[in-house]
């Protein structure tokens, strides 16, 4: 205002994240750790292009999740030819339609791991990004794919989430097959608004379920309270299964269902005690889903999900008209890891720099043998930052101080003197050789 | 075509790079690598947003590249209180804008390595993609940034790409006040079309640049030679600075960038020979850049350039009007490894897992043991793919072979029988414990 010289200050773009380095250092960290345990597991990796053609994003009817699309600025008439292409909004579309397209390259059951962005243009709030990192594994089958698999992709999701310094993880568990019979059972039309309502038990209590059930989906009060009655079950072990009997309702898709969760609950039983419970109440908002569906929690706090995932038995295989069942989930990265910023769980994340060793120059005469003790030391595998002028001793010091590198070389000042290291924790100084110290 | 059953079959998207499971396992090693380099000189990582402010995209007018803009499908009216939003087209300038962003978090010389997808909406061709990944890897400084980062970082480029195993690479270096000082000093006028029509010099030789300098820049017969004369210069040391000197032209900023030049090369002495080489016809497209400019060349080929960059003093600045000069260097990841694939570069690569041992389940009964030896292994350290179903043996070992997979571990199919592994390459087959089997 009246200020001329005004020029553009950049600042942050509302729900994308952007982390300092310290961050950014511990958030490789977990996504080398997640990267690891993937790998443990035999699972490759694969990166899909971050767009896909709208026809594959809207395939399956996805229009509630909010798609960008891509134009070019510079935009003229030969786009027309182009196809419309949108920014994915999960891994699981993209891994589905690769595994269709590269069908005869690849080795089934073709297991996979997928860490990326994806993008929805949805309204920016506490935890939820525009574009977010995700972490999934999948496997995907031809025909059949053998029910072990949805036991063992949810442990390797908790392998995951213990490989990561943060506070105790939940999986919860259910299928869509429970919900679906019981609900089928008892005669409900409007499926798809009362598992919704359900699924918001833990958000507006039993009586916001009632009320949503009767006014909203339609059904009776009666009915509505049998349907409350299986969504309020939950266990930590396979007791589910007789609680749901002995609700007295029969259909073949909800006994179906109760056998297969049952069974991976029972696969999951190496896992430590309370580490997973089941919930019927869980539904997953996406369409896809076809079996055993979960969702990870922080235990005992009130944040959202942190994870997710399940069987998808007809999303890869409609692609190309055949049968590719699979199952998968999704570690919300971006958000488990901004919502532990923002309790200042990473309080002690200082490091700037992923250096070993702050290289002092004593004087610019002794540019070469700093230089060379740094290559040294390079080649035996120490990271090393070499200071880039022949500054007082003092500010390169504070400089290693202030990056929280935890040692200073000191370089000979003179030809013959000896090399000297600082351990910049316990203060502690003494004479070393580059060829032969040892951290 | 009267097929009522047609089905939308995925299929490439023009520019857009996908990799089969093997080949993503090279590219994964190659950004290892490139990392570990990076890491190796103490430089952090970080990562930006995928998208900037148009007005930070177009600050510095590069409106010679091809933005991509967002829109969300469903648009409403909010939108228009959202700032225009694109993908960036470098990581440079993303760089730039977050130094700026973040000053008084960050400690300077603030150094970092990125590698991220970037994206330009040109027409695909050979090598060039609408989305690429980038190894970027640059140094900021407050006020003045030492010349000798102008030979650090190359020399970082230059270790980076020695780390892959790739053919031998060459580093052509000039400095953008050479070309500029000396053509001002010739009296032209329109530089920026006089040094575009200079760098195609290797493109259209020396009888199509004069035809340019002096149908399309408007220069002299005369001057068009005595550009091409200083454009024509190579050498592989510092004997560039006589060449020019002979040349006889008399300029300030000619000077600095010559004097600038010698101290850069000399600097990289320590590379091995052939490793550099000056060659005073490059420009590089970004107007941003101000002093030293290189490009990175495959040897003894006629792909383009595989990496690039350069000094530029008054970009980050821009943003918050201070002096933030910097330099850096930017891999040509994409470009580089697709050009590879295509001439076969890469026939080896067949390992379509990363599991060292396939787990094989000799019967359902004996799970239990094969999932605990699986963990036991991997608890060692080991990357264990289970086999899903106890089909036959023959079926598994197939797997195996298909997928490439080093070692078969065979749990005994009756409880007090030994454990067996075998080598895939040698076919030798032996006893084994998994507490204690090294491969």
């Amino acid at each position: 205002m009246g200020d001329k010289n005004r020029i553009y200050k950049p600042k942050p773009i509302s729900g994308y994240a952007e982390w300092l380095p310290e961050h950014r250092m511990v958030e490789m960290e977990w996504m080398d750790k997640i990267r690891n345990v993937f790998e443990t597991y035999g699972f490759c990796n694969i990166e899909t292009p971050s767009v896909e053609e709208l026809d594959v994003l809207l395939a399956k009817g996805e229009t509630d999740k909010e798609i960008y699309t891509l134009t070019r600025l510079q935009a003229d008439e030969d786009d027309d030819k182009d196809a419309r292409l949108g920014l994915h909004f999960d891994l699981t579309v993209p891994f589905a339609r690769y595994t269709a397209q590269h069908f005869n390259d690849l080795v089934f059951p073709f297991k996979r791991y997928q860490i990326q962005r994806s993008w929805r243009g949805e309204r920016p709030q506490k935890g939820r990004y525009r574009e977010f990192y995700q972490c999934d594994i999948d496997v995907i089958n031809i025909d059949a794919l053998p029910l072990h698999f949805d036991a063992e992709i949810p442990a390797i999701m908790y392998a995951a989430y213990q490989a990561l310094d943060i506070p105790p993880v939940e999986l919860r568990l259910s299928n869509r097959k429970i919900l679906i019979g019981y609900l089928t059972a008892l005669g409900v039309e409007d499926i798809t608004t009362a598992t919704r309502t359900l699924d918001k038990l833990d958000k507006i209590g039993a009586d916001g379920v009632i009320k949503g059930l009767t006014e909203e989906a339609g059904l009776s009060e009666d009915i509505a309270q049998k349907s409350l009655a299986l969504a309020e079950i939950k266990s930590e072990d396979t007791g589910f299964y007789d609680q749901v009997k002995s609700l007295g309702i029969q259909n073949d898709l909800l006994d179906e269902g109760l056998d297969e969760l049952k069974f991976v609950v029972e696969n999951l039983s190496h896992l430590p005690k309370g580490a997973i419970k089941v919930d019927l109440s869980i539904v997953r908002g996406f369409d896809y889903y076809t079996g055993t569906i979960l969702e990870a929690y922080l235990k005992d706090t009130d944040y959202g999900a942190i994870g997710s995932g399940g069987r998808y038995d007809d999303l890869a295989g409609s692609y190309i008209n055949k049968k590719l069942p699979g199952i998968g989930v999704s570690i919300g990265l971006t958000r488990l890891f901004s919502l532990l910023i923002e309790i200042g769980h990473f309080k002690e994340a200082e490091r700037k720099s992923p250096a070993d060793i702050l290289m002092v120059l004593p004087d610019e005469a002794q540019r070469g043998v700093t230089l060379e003790t740094a290559n040294t030391l390079r080649a035996r595998g120490y990271k090393v930052e070499m200071y880039h002028a022949a500054s007082k001793l003092k500010k390169q010091l504070a400089y290693a101080e202030k990056k929280a590198i935890p040692f200073v070389w000191f370089p000979p000042f003179k030809d013959g003197k000896p090399h000297e290291v600082k351990d910049m924790n316990s203060g502690e100084q003494k004479n070393a050789d580059p060829a032969t110290w040892e951290i």
